[in-house]
């Protein structure tokens, strides 16, 4: 590989001769070689940076400390990067920095490198047009630019991947929910047979999961809107111009549609990153419920002749490389196993956001790397199993009738007739004797036949359904 | 010991002679000998039940389906329960059934037989005036009533514990950071040397961190102030009369003078836990930031010669066995001990909650005794923390001054002045050899001394104070 | 409540006047209402520190340091101690300084005044015969006593209740194993119908985990058998006389009858607690590995008529307060929310072990309060799920003949013959049109009866039953 | 994109026309569109399986069940694999089957097309040379391939990366505690000044912890090195050759040079994934290691001139993007964010791990995902830290002096010569007023000059140096 040489405040660096970036990116390539070829960076957080860093220079501009054909330049980069047309500049891996400078200074380091190519420049020379910090980095500091990052890339990927992702799968719940309300079938509690509910009241449980989960990820957003940029180096703001955090706050919530401001204590939001914390709590919640959800999916189209069967879900491929014909509840699988991962991506991100020391955070990286992966498996889990599952589900009637007609339980409408007593002996006893409900409330003479089959209805026992 | 004969629906049980409770808990007692001594069901969970029990009753008597009779009984003895005079009464433990079936009754059982006495009846007499499952279950299962003690002892213990322990020292932070405004001191970023901010300034990050955990907490209490009941055996509300469900949530409302209101959705309300996996995700971010704040005040209040030595912090008892006159930031230690439980405690809550099938979550004792331990954890170890050492934070101005007159980082207010290079260049040389900035930045000729004086001054570099 | 006056280096503090505990002891509980009626510091510990004051006080008899009478005198107060006589007199919480430094001295000031009594003197004495400090804590300080006491505690924990409770069920399984070794039942993979197996084999992989988990346990001994007693304050063994440290660890191993040794590194042994950390990640495996025996057992003894129904298992108390006849399999739910606090314990003890600084960690009674917590649910987890569930399993022939016989994937026999893709046709159209095997595969013409019922032998699928 | 079409038992598919997977490969692709850009399944499941195919095959052929070209063609496909010639023929991703049959049919296509192909067929030929399922996948299952696969690729990350990593920073680390036995610093507990050791002490201590470390590893690895592989669809080896485990373990053993066996329970060695989880508590317990030791050298380092400032480490790099000259600790960041992420693996893992039903886990590709992701991150992780960081330690002499001289826990050397509570109250007022504590301890007439000259000796209280 040909290089060229490129200098910071510690040296001279050998850089690849086209890349745009420049000596601090290439000290951390080789000062970080940890699996570098699976964690790079996410790419959402080099695109939250492109916004900021535009918004930066818009606000430099408007506060007269940037020209305008710099301003201009390093948006144009920054529309470069959003495109996604500079993708491979940005080799560096979750594990640098803790406040990720190293990532800052890559998009510095690029963003005025290309615009000095923009500007008609060569990669080359010695001095460059726009400069990487005192030009892409003014009035920022890493320890403010990271986390604003984190928070636009983590609401960016809430609204737009995981949120759609959970509503769908939410209505189309919903829509099971309603259309089989009236497809009567056992309840088990405890895995054991119980009382008889409709398939539709089952799943309308998921559905208020699900309902709740959305809750708790929206009232996590607003402690994301805020945005750490202008505190600068420890949260005091020093080398901002006046009414700087406001404004960049406005210009970043205008390039991105989305409701940022600026976080009212700029201490907090360097040094503590509850907000992900908080975020990805309720992330952990959705992933809690998905895992209920997609286990009794699983459980209930288990079989085909010697599970539960009550459900039919969709054949998406063959199950097994041994077992011709077996056909398995893959997409449930996939679903618990993200529900795993997250659970496990909150501890990593929780002790990450207890380590914090004095006006700094340092697990920056490795707590926005879980938190986007946990909230694009959700959104994207999420979509897959809707589409290739739950659309399918379908009741199997002639279990789910099966079922419901031998179940022990029913016997529990007997309990405000005949008492808890009685009715135990005659499930007990019908139990042990391999009868029917009836045959042995019969027997036992606690009830007349007619007043066992008045009495004993399952539809009756399912509530009100609305 | 004494013992008389009780019975429940599988057969004839010795219990000890005066004991209130009957065959179902001595039949757990002997079944689950786990953790006896360490381990009961938490009180909380009983006053609850408590709670509940007497809410049934009115709202069953209101239903003409119980007499007053029984009804006042039954309210007798919730009220005994809740001024503890029954506490000995329930000796189970959290590893039992996972519905919580055997406290459930537990309680009913006392509540049936204490009632008998109180009716004029002996505990020895086989038939009892007031049965536990015919009247004081009446309308109930253990499904719908033990998720419902865990949301009235979850939502009690959060505001009268954990909110107003957080808000306590929130609210001493406030005023410390109020205090301490303008007490310039050298910021720390990755453990190092930083820009200056004031002592105010920092702390005002650890109010922010408490502010926005308390509003994680306050977001999660609607889904706490659902209710189960009236869902019964597996949401759909088999055997309860008309209207039980929003009577007897409004009874509880009344009884316990917090909003509780009838859940929208039963199944979703027996069959998961969200509502504890998210509250509790809610005490873990406080968790997460309790950590980072302990950790702060260990550290500056470190040396007392040998360490960082920024603040003072109370003396509370000798704190060495070896070491005479050695005192330790011992609140702090029992914070950040607080903090990993409660991180260890948000898991077995996901894994428990995570793991329901069908229409029922067996893990609720295991939930709900995490969540209590966690929540008065936080609370009462806030409240120990503010008391015991935060009241008592005071600033050591010696070292104070010390650190920021001797910080390099004060060259970052030469930035705008004279460029990023230059200054790291006079950063770097003063720390090899030793000097001064402002000898280096002199003799390296890129300022005067007349303008170093005027460019660099701590106190102007810590932003604007309100 | 009456009072004397004791004192310490900090001055003169109110102690209830028959309490054998002194001045820190009292401030220690009043510095710390945390939790005091439900989190003591655990009576393990508390016996755990009067083998090692006794073995101190022999040691330093030995080295000439102290007298015998005061030797003889320590020693009987530990006596009693371990007798459980003096269980009132330890009334402090886990929540007090990560050190554990007011326990040591609770211990030594108990020690030092009961023996003052025993030894003719009044507790309301101002000098007291035997001083908590120089006598009883001589060659000591908390820093090396408490992680001694930490690891005496675990490792009789583990030995005398984990692995006995594991190897009691692990060796009631292994009878099941061989019992049911010829039973031929269909297997489950994915929650799907697969070929068969035995009851027999099914179980031995349930032996199989508790055997590995057994070892893993043990593996994690030698560790835990390190004393730290002996590196004093920092690990240097300041203010110890000569062969202390190992002379003190071998009147531990002859006190308890366990191997322990001096720790080769006492640096490690005060500032890292990792032999907890490992030790506990096998308490964790093994919780893994329960979670999943007893999903087993309670999924396939589901039912009665709705579920799976392959097992019975004891029908210990009545399953539902509202569903008369219910009989749940409570011990498979007390056993996974053990495995669940397991997992949680493991985080919180994780973040106690990695949150050591310098030469201490200051997460000692946090860590040792989860590790014994969790040593022991398992240990009498384990023993009660053994004895009140899995002795009693028998296998329910009638439906494990009836799901063999009905099961699709039986066809896999035929792969060796016809080839997977023709199996796989033969299979998915029985399943469509609801044929056996056997007809649809004559149908398709792919074997003759004869060949099918020579070749499609469930007895035959199992492999060698040893 | 051009296509063909290839079939499995569920119809045809189109397949990229140059691709040499098939049908199934390309369905997963279709029905788990989740994070395909980040999450493949990573590259050394594929070598492992690799391995495991061409040991397959010569199995089969030693059995008489495969013909020789087929065995040598199938063999020459997976070196091609090994040599990393067919990296893009992998494209699936975790979120898939639970069993990883997908995974597994992926490598079974890409062995038997490429095998055709060299054979000297078309991809585009219906009928191939080799068969996926009946050639490729003989003698086998996703269920104990996969498994099998996993062993193999855990086993040889660890022993080498991980084990070598982390034995490259402890043979460094012991190389300082030799170099610096004799530099006699102050010590500190609770993060507060103790008692003196010496610098090599200190360090000594973390070589302990890695010692520990690497022996728990070593004792996981014999249960990794059970391998599944001729248990086939549920642990019976149904449809395998007489003495088929035991060959094809020894085939694998040989192929790889590692010591693999056939494990003795095929049905744990399918159903539950404990190896997995045992490993990981290994890896996690190293884990929480790096975390105390890159902590300490976080702090130990701290300054230049506000921080604790004993110990020089490298700069690396530019530390921020603001503060000129500042240089941080990243590597220590590096390597706690690496341990942050370890802690959060092992609960994804142990969540997979305990939720495996009856005979199969289905979280094997979860649970190995991050298995391999720490045991790497752990390898790579030590020796980043190894070389930039830890390799050039040194002492800071003039501060390390400093602060000894300074120290006021020097007193506790008077503890054995005029006891402690006299001791405590010469630290306390030499603290109050100031002084020395020579000063103090003569003016208050414990002691002489001499006698103080001659009993603190800070070089005295650090023990026996080996």
């Amino acid at each position: 590989m040909e290089f060229r040489i490129e200098k910071d405040t510690m040296g001279e660096v050998q850089v690849p001769v086209n890349a745009y970036y420049g000596a601090q990116t290439q000290r951390s390539i080789e000062n970080f070689k940890i699996a570098q070829d699976i964690n790079r960076m996410p790419k959402e957080i080099i695109r939250a940076f492109a916004y900021l860093k535009k918004a930066a220079a818009l606000t430099n501009l408007d506060a007269g400390v940037l020209p305008k054909e710099k301003s201009d330049l390093i948006g144009q980069v920054c529309d470069e990067i959003l495109e996604g047309k500079l993708d491979n500049e940005f080799p560096l891996v979750v594990w640098q920095t803790g406040s990720g400078t190293q990532s800052n200074m890559n998009v510095n380091e690029v963003v005025a490198y290309r615009a000095h190519v923009i500007h008609g420049g060569q990669l080359t020379d010695k001095d460059k047009f726009v400069h990487p910090n005192d030009d892409v980095n003014k009035s920022q500091s890493s320890n403010d630019t990271f986390p604003t990052a984190m928070h636009i890339a983590a609401y960016k990927m809430l609204v737009e991947t995981t949120i759609p992702g959970i509503k769908k799968l939410r209505d189309t719940l919903a829509k099971k929910a309603e259309a089989f309300k009236h497809v009567v079938k056992i309840g088990r509690t405890h895995f054991m047979d119980a009382t008889p509910l409709t398939l539709g009241q089952e799943i309308s449980g998921y559905v208020a999961q699900l309902d709740h989960g959305l809750r708790a990820i929206n009232n996590a957003l607003p402690h994301l809107s805020e945005l750490a940029l202008g505190g600068t180096a420890v949260g005091t703001g020093i080398n901002t111009p006046k009414g700087y955090s406001e404004n960049v706050a406005a210009h970043i919530a205008k390039l991105t549609g989305l409701p940022f401001v600026t976080a009212p204590n700029k201490f907090e939001a360097l040094a503590a990153h509850d907000a992900i914390v908080e975020a990805h709590g309720a992330l952990k919640t959705v992933a809690v419920s998905l895992m209920k959800i997609a286990n009794d999916v699983r459980m209930l189209s288990s079989g085909p002749r010697a599970g539960i069967g009550e459900i039919h879900i969709p054949d998406n491929e063959p199950g097994s490389s041994i077992m011709p014909g077996k056909v398995n509840p893959t997409q449930c699988e996939a679903l618990t196993m993200i529900a795993a991962q997250v659970m496990g991506n909150d501890v990593a991100i929780s002790v990450g956001g207890a380590n914090g020391h004095f006006e700094l955070n340092v697990f920056k990286p490795v707590m926005i790397y879980n938190f986007l992966h946990s909230a694009r498996l959700i959104g994207e889990g999420c979509v897959s199993f809707n589409d290739k599952c739950a659309e399918g589900i379908e009741p199997i009637e002639a279990n789910i009738r099966k079922h419901v007609e031998n179940s022990l339980m029913l016997v529990t409408a007997l309990n405000t007739k005949i008492g808890y007593y009685k009715a135990a002996e005659i499930a007990q006893k019908a139990h042990k004797e391999g009868t029917t409900l009836k045959e042995m409330a019969v027997k036992l003479g606690y009830v007349t036949p007619e007043q066992f089959d008045e009495w004993v209805v399952p539809g009756n026992m399912v509530g009100d359904i609305k």
